[in-house]
């Protein structure tokens, strides 16, 4: 399999940490994203959404989306699993990944970002706010949800990391770009730092990847 | 159960879609986005994302995050299935579906649009034309990734409804009220004229819902 990514999308960090927990080797290529080459027509015949990560199987079918790519690596390969076993308790992990997924990164990627400051006339500061803001929001919830949940444990379900840490993880180094105070979410910062001690998921860091750049 | 929703709400629509497929009564419940229902203490205790929809369980438990709730309705409901059996095909309608869930409606739902009339001064008229930016970006991605593949059927994937088809149907309920010329999708414009034809569908749309407004 192949991985293409970009050492700094965290929907590709989602997906390293992943294939390194479950020791999926895999063959690594880059779409450098601030020099557009997400956008390519050889990379988008290849994945028309033009967002990267995309995985190449051997059988030369492609898969996007990252929430996509965890759940069939854990269909394909369940050891360790990054779910639970009970249905409710799955639920729980997805709504939780689907925080950063769905209502953080998407409304601060770049393209967004892009789009503020190029067709709504917005100053660098203003687009600053606007995805401090996103963070903002999104961590007050995903903090409520686990804060005083008895089902958070050492990682964000249970004492065992999930999907849902592989999502908050890559969204709070991003959010350290954007200045968010961390001391603000107390249960986030401690599953961030149990996490980070793991090496999967710090081999997965942006500063460890070969496209990595200062 | 309990759902909770909106009738306008394209992540309640998606639910109810599923709930009809697979035949599952359940009570409802509405919060009015508009008149600011999901901010309230009371809701918020429930759903520290103060986002519909919620589905409470009869043990109490709730489930938020429309996607993680369709995945928990498949694991406990599987009949009809709304992911086909085979990984390659389940990560293919996971992806079409984040479309919609992750990459389009989260950048132009009702908060976005409030932040960017009030605290970018952006008028009325740059709302619209950043919705429906979004929208088209998705729908192009979208139809790319349907309009040539010999696994779209009647329905994005093969002839039956999936996942994929519940996201993208109240997408595009969305994409008129942004006057989005579906003329350009003609995938997506079968595809939904596929849905609408099936009672579940047309259902849940929004002016069938109790909680209905002109």
């Amino acid at each position: 399999m192949k991985l293409i990514g970009y050492f700094r999308s965290s929907a590709a960090f989602r997906v390293r940490i992943a294939l390194n927990l479950k020791d999926i080797t895999v063959e690594h290529a880059f779409r450098h994203l601030r020099r557009g080459e997400q956008s390519t027509p050889d990379y988008a015949a290849l994945n028309p959404q033009k967002l990267v990560p995309a995985l190449v199987l051997d059988s030369g079918e492609v898969l996007t989306q990252s929430l996509a790519i965890l759940e069939y690596l854990e269909e394909t390969h369940p050891e360790p699993p990054l779910l639970p076993k009970d249905p409710v308790g799955r639920a729980r992990v997805r709504a939780l990944a689907l925080i950063p997924t769905a209502d953080i990164h998407p409304i601060q990627n770049l393209r967004v970002m892009t789009y503020l400051r190029e067709r709504c006339g917005q100053s660098e500061e203003a687009a600053f706010a606007w995805s401090r803001h996103w963070i903002e929001t999104g961590f007050a919830a995903y903090e409520a949800s686990v804060a005083n949940d008895r089902r958070t444990g050492a990682f964000s379900h249970g004492d065992q990391p999930t999907m849902a840490d592989l999502c908050l993880v890559p969204q709070i180094f991003n959010a350290g770009r954007f200045k968010v105070d961390m001391a603000k979410y107390p249960t986030l910062k401690r599953l961030f730092d149990t996490c980070m001690k793991h090496p999967a998921f710090d081999a997965a860091q942006p500063a460890r990847q070969p496209d990595a750049e200062p």
